[in-house]
């Protein structure tokens, strides 16, 4: 494999360069399939993000295939995501523009642009590795509670019932109440009627498939095309009984064609005003693209390069922009489909990609009586197995701070927004973090009589010496714990008068920071003052190779450095025994 | 020393009832020499905060006798200190007061009362800990920032050129450049005499003393008078030349008597605008105060306790309030002052208070014609040993990104204000902390041969097995450096086809976060599906009780837990050997 060139930049060209015959079968299947999924899920999270249908479907042509071409994983699926689509239709309807008005599509594109940028300038600066913040229980928390918000914000489509254009998830459930009265039984009929149906042929259907005698993958690959069979059957009743008439709400008129190249999108002032908001959209969009794609490559021992797919992303939200569409990210459940329906390659990506161009060439006219109910019902019944229980509850077991930190994320996006959510639960989740590495465990130890093993006097029968005290410090020394173990030093100094020796065995401190390195030496002089000496013992070598460069052992002398806690015991006790 | 009682909250009883007579001599010393200081001191700090030179004096009174009685610290000398009342003039010049309104008093002691009242709340939630997290340098560079600040704004006092009420060093330095004409040279000749004075007293005048027989510690005491002569020679200068009449600022009437209690300061709306600042006040003070109590405490071996502190701080300056004065807090270099001159109690700082209190009540008269020039030179001279290049320069040798958060706070300061300056360094200094946890430090291990020890293949040349691959984790695991060390494993398994068997060793692992649990089991599962199972090594005591609560064991299965490197080495390769 060649570590520059060409390839550093199109990792395309390698796997296509080594493409084997026999993947073209499977990465076929998966395109296809894939493809069968998209196609109403892409109209669904246009119509969640506000926009008009087609707008889904070009944000599955061209940014998919230059993430093909720039991306490192080779089963990402990258198109419309349901989280981006309410990140667009959160931060618009904040803006005070309505789907109604062109500004509202020009600035979807525009935020599509600026979370390209956005993510090419992270690419840069290598800052890939900031997503790591992000711990496991707040993004658990993020996704619950984007997924509610969602499903809320489908109720207008699914009942008929007015939501407000922006608010929390309480304004638009209060918003709702107070206009129940609109409640429209015929769209609510066939929007439940759907999620019925999605339920059975995810469920039943396949099993039944199984015990008529078809494969298992086979049956699950039919019911994949469970979503587009609904589209087909709910289209078809609403022309035959021109269901819109009696106040069902349609798609209607989807422009055919492809998706023509636009920079009208740009705004220098609405820019700005965009901003935090699409940083929002490109970190959130990256943590879940780089989230699957870790997990697919792992399963094929594959390795994906966090700072290349930011790049990758960040070209494929550009392109989204400049062929008009929405911001795009690596959809997950979307992934596990092209994934699981066995593609190889990013070829399996560009066939999907180009089966969705002829759809929006050829078939957008067969949408047009599409009623908005049942796209509804794809995005409720895509979301609901975000709502991820078991992480709240697991994680309540394991660590209740970090199950705090998952809460207020929930809560924070579904009462106050859901960015504000996202920071609240980041800024807990640091919080705890902080504040648990500002107590390091420490231990005053002694020897196990007979042995050359050393133990907390707490928890063992152990050898103590009235002149000498052994201080185990468990964690690095850096400025938030290093006052604990000063005061840990304090309390057990205080406490044993006839004290002259102080060895602080420092066998599990990996790094000492400057504010710890100053403590130590005003330590050591002060208690050089009140008569204890201060030792070290047990120092791992990167650390002591840095100590060497200070002047922390003028300070301890006439305290010294024991490579071992039983040598320090030897030379300390022995005037005395 | 009974555990609870009355004792607990009021450890003046403690020393009272252990008073050992020979101390009196000591305290008695002590307090006089403090109260010598403390005169001039609190009258300038009293005018640094742009208030009348009376408070200073409260200030000096009330609250430090509420601090003998609830500290914990015996020799720790609180009233008004530098940085604090800089921090009143900058907040009130950011009102919109100026010091000639009566409701600029008011608003310095409602000041006074919100810290009193943060510092008491914060002792009711066990906060102490937090001051924790501001680091050795980004203290050092704020000490350093707040230093450079105040001798800028003693300018005026100085030299005669007016300063703005409000703004940063460089508004300061911008104003005072326009009104360069203002200049008044008798003022500035006699700002500078008293500087110089001051340094020499301070300087050769004790070691003259010495030259002339006198003992070290008498010549450093009568030298700590210098203040003081300084503030009568150049009051007399003034009032037998009538100076003021050539333009020479001076301090003018001080009304005698002692400070009547108030509670006239409140105000509930001016009490919300003045909290953001009154919790930087108190924090500041806090951190100062107990710095320097606990170097002293360490001296005598004995022990502050943190929280006491808050609430100690608290009363005083809650009594700061209720006695008419300005914030208070634990001086740094009065408190050595008073160590050094051998206070053994608090009952140092009573006979000092009282001191302050008869001169308050006798000779304010005495001061009418002090020239402000004198106390800006007492200012200057006592905040110059604040600029602190030293830590600078030893921090830039140690760490570079410490260094970065040092400068940034000192910059911060002075170019944003002072508040902005803290938390600008303290947002760099935990984000540097984080962003290096981040990146545990992880190494693949190899056997040396003939050993049982295993070292770095990367440093040493040791045995490795095709199949089989340790890699020791040297750093507990939690969700911000769990991925690192994913990307580790991923690249390590990518690079060695014939792999079977992955043993994490978990020597350093102190801990386990939920988000790292997850990890865990997500990378054993979808290694497994690549056909390597994943071993866990050396997994310390209270980490194994955790993760025996947990599903991870399923997830590994069929990988181990071994309890050393060997035994895995021993199981994992026997079949091939």
């Amino acid at each position: 494999m060649p570590r520059f060139g060409l390839h550093r930049f199109l990792p395309a060209l390698q796997w296509l360069r080594e493409y084997p015959r026999d993947s073209f079968a499977d990465d076929l299947t998966a395109g296809i399939i894939t493809a069968v999924l998209l196609i109403p899920q892409g109209m669904a999270y246009a119509i969640l993000a506000g926009l008009p249908a087609e707008v889904g479907l070009y944000a599955s042509i061209v940014p998919p295939i230059v993430y093909a071409l720039f991306g490192t994983s080779r089963a990402l699926s990258v198109g419309p995501v349901s989280v981006a689509a309410l990140l667009v239709a959160s931060t618009l309807g904040a803006t005070g523009l309505t789907p109604d008005d062109p500004a509202y599509l020009q600035a979807a594109l525009l935020l599509a642009a600026l979370s390209g940028a956005i993510l090419l300038i992270m690419a840069l600066l290598r800052l890939g590795m900031l997503v790591n913040f992000l711990s496991h229980p707040v993004l658990s928390g993020f996704t619950t509670g984007a997924a509610i918000l969602i499903i809320i914000s489908q109720i207008q489509n699914l009942t008929g019932v007015p939501l407000p254009s922006a608010g929390s998830s309480l304004d638009m459930l209060a918003h709702a109440w107070r206009h129940g009265s609109e409640f429209h039984l015929l769209t609510a009929v066939m929007g439940l009627a759907s999620i019925l149906i999605l339920l059975w042929l995810r469920g039943p259907f396949p099993r039944l498939l199984v015990h008529l005698g078809l494969s298992e993958r086979a049956a699950v690959l039919i019911s994949r095309a469970g979503p587009l069979a609904l589209v087909a059957g709910a289209t078809i009743l609403v022309w035959a009984l021109s269901l819109q008439q009696q106040g069902v709400a349609i798609v209607g008129a989807i422009p055919s064609g492809l998706p023509a190249p636009t920079l009208s999108f740009l705004d220098a002032q609405r820019a700005i005003d965009l901003l935090p908001a699409a940083v929002m959209i490109s970190l959130i969009g990256y943590v879940e693209s780089v989230s699957v794609a870790k997990v697919l490559a792992h399963r094929r021992r594959q390795k994906i390069d966090p700072n290349r797919e930011l790049s990758a992303l960040g070209f494929s939200n550009l392109a989204a922009a400049f062929s008009g569409s929405m911001p795009v990210a690596g959809g997950f459940s979307r992934s596990m489909v092209n994934f699981s329906a066995g593609a190889r390659t990013q070829l399996a990506a560009i066939i999907t990609a180009l089966l969705v161009a002829v759809a929006a060439f050829l078939f957008t006219p067969l949408f047009h009586h599409l009623p908005k109910t049942a796209l509804a019902a794809i995005i409720i019944v895509a979301v609901v197995p975000l709502i991820d229980w078991r992480t709240a509850v697991n994680t309540y077991r394991y660590d209740r701070s970090e199950a705090l930190a998952l809460l207020a994320t929930v809560a924070g996006v579904l009462v106050l927004d859901i960015e504000q959510g996202l920071l609240i639960g980041l800024a807990v989740s640091i919080g705890v973090f902080l504040w648990r590495s500002s107590r390091p465990h420490t231990a005053i130890v002694g020897r196990v009589p007979g042995t050359q093993h050393f133990r907390n006097v707490q928890r063992h029968q152990v050898e103590t010496w009235p002149e000498l005290l052994l201080l185990r410090v468990d964690r690095s020394l850096y400025f938030a714990n290093v006052s604990h173990v000063e005061d840990t030093v304090a309390e057990a100094v205080a406490q044993q008068p006839g004290l002259r020796h102080l060895v602080l065995i420092c066998s599990a401190v990996n790094t000492i920071d400057h504010s710890a390195l100053e403590a130590l030496e005003q330590l050591a002089e002060s208690l050089k003052e009140a008569g204890v000496t201060v030792h070290l013992a047990e120092v791992k070598g990167p650390v002591m190779d840095r100590l060497r460069q200070t002047r922390l052992f003028e300070h301890l002398e006439p305290g010294q450095v024991f490579l071992s806690t039983e040598e320090a015991v030897a030379k300390l006790t022995s005037r005395e025994t």
